[in-house]
């Protein structure tokens, strides 16, 4: 006879749902208790922005689900993953929804946190690693830096595909962020640099683009402001990639960035 | 005889001296990375905001190094840590300069990484998950939200101790960023509350301290911005604590924040 996989306690209610952040992309950057929890679940639930490495860490058995982008289509809607991830609690002990970076910066995690709480569901958030400070780190940008300022400030560069995002004051934070980590800017790119300008940062402010931070394909772009979407179009720069505006581009160390990890991590776009 | 403890190459130049950052507290939340680091290491220099349950994984006859701030004394002085590393890698094969939180974002990682380079020393950075998000995190507060922005600035604010940084424009980042996360907010509240008030955000505005966030001890404040240093003062918040302004404090899903580790981590202040 073998042994059963669920525990005793296992039709006492609902499976609990984990929204887990899987790290920038790099396997080794997952935490402790993410790389623990994908080694026990039952249940995986994953978008665009994971390195397959991680999906073999799932036990036999456990069923997978992509709710991500695929090339030329769209996303699964919001509503049927978070109905997803209620029928698998209805009969699943320990549910991974795995996203990239971390849950709880643009990641939606709050969204799926509060619809699962809603509806009785245990939930917990674990958090990750986000690629808006590592893929600087794996190209030798510190974010911060005493010579940088005492700021920065990380922003979505892709407003439009979410109506209920008020707009981003760019001219605003030109003037009072001393760095900017831009996520999902580049297809944007033009019009913020040009909001940028207009909000007061120099034509020559160090900027950087980072395609792929942490895996293979990784790629870096350094370029002045003023010059950064024309190069950036020019070098066929693609998603996933993190653009970054600030003085802090200036104290890169080269040398101290890690080799970008050899997996592949699918591109959304 | 007993197998050699350096690897051949030993003699072949100066040690790596790996910026690892250690997570928020929680050991839980430290890379696989950090983790595998520590265990191999064969010197560790280490500060105040790191939990004392992460010095026992590294190998016995590791030599460590507190470099952090005591009760009542001032930290040591950056010279004295960056000349430390230099003279460790002179005779060491493994360095691990181990920072709360990512050493990037707020850990001077970048002046060490910078400092060491500039000497031939081979140095690398090891991100990791900040304070900033993570403590929010176990508190149930998503640090971005559709609902509540596009944007989130992360500053710090204790100006003073460095000298170095121009002053933060309090009022423009009420005015432009969606939400704040301040480290090493706690000593300024009240200022930093009535700056934030001048630039524009409505006394009701949401915010919270977490102390302690994500190891025993952790602690939260709720509160309106008005209100919130006469009630953090009154409630005996102290450090290290993370200050959240902004409606995303609103989005707050109690439920799914972890339970907060059973480790010990030394308070600086």
């Amino acid at each position: 006879m073998t042994e059963p996989t669920l525990p005793p306690d296992a039709d006492d209610g609902p499976g609990t749902v984990y929204l887990v952040g899987a790290g920038p992309g790099d396997p080794d950057l997952l935490t402790l208790r993410a790389h623990r929890l994908l080694q026990q679940c039952d249940a995986l639930v994953y978008d665009s922005l994971v390195p397959t490495a991680l999906l073999d860490l799932v036990p036999q058995g456990c069923e997978r689900h992509f709710v991500g982008k695929r090339r030329g289509h769209h996303s699964v809607p919001q509503p049927s993953t978070n109905a997803m991830l209620r029928e698998l609690a209805g009969r699943r002990r320990l549910i991974v929804r795995l996203k990239g970076g971390d849950p709880f910066l643009f990641g939606r995690g709050g969204e799926e946190a509060a619809h699962l709480a809603a509806h009785g569901i245990p939930v917990q958030v674990v958090p990750g690693v986000t690629a808006g400070i590592a893929a600087p780190a794996y190209a030798g940008i510190p974010v911060t830096h005493r010579k940088g300022g005492s700021s920065v400030t990380f922003v979505t560069g892709h407003e439009e595909i979410d109506k209920l995002r008020p707009g981003v004051d760019w001219r605003g934070l030109a003037r009072s962020s001393d760095g900017l980590v831009i996520y999902m800017g580049l297809h944007n790119l033009r019009r913020i640099a040009e909001e940028l300008l207009a909000g007061g940062l120099a034509a020559d402010t160090p900027a950087a683009v980072i395609q792929q931070g942490t895996v293979e394909g990784q790629r870096l772009l350094l370029s002045v402001l003023a010059e950064l979407a024309d190069r950036a179009a020019a070098q066929g720069f693609a998603s996933p990639s993190i653009v970054l505006v600030g003085q802090v581009v200036a104290q890169r160390v080269a040398a101290c960035g890690p080799a970008p990890a050899a997996v592949e991590m699918p591109i959304p776009f």
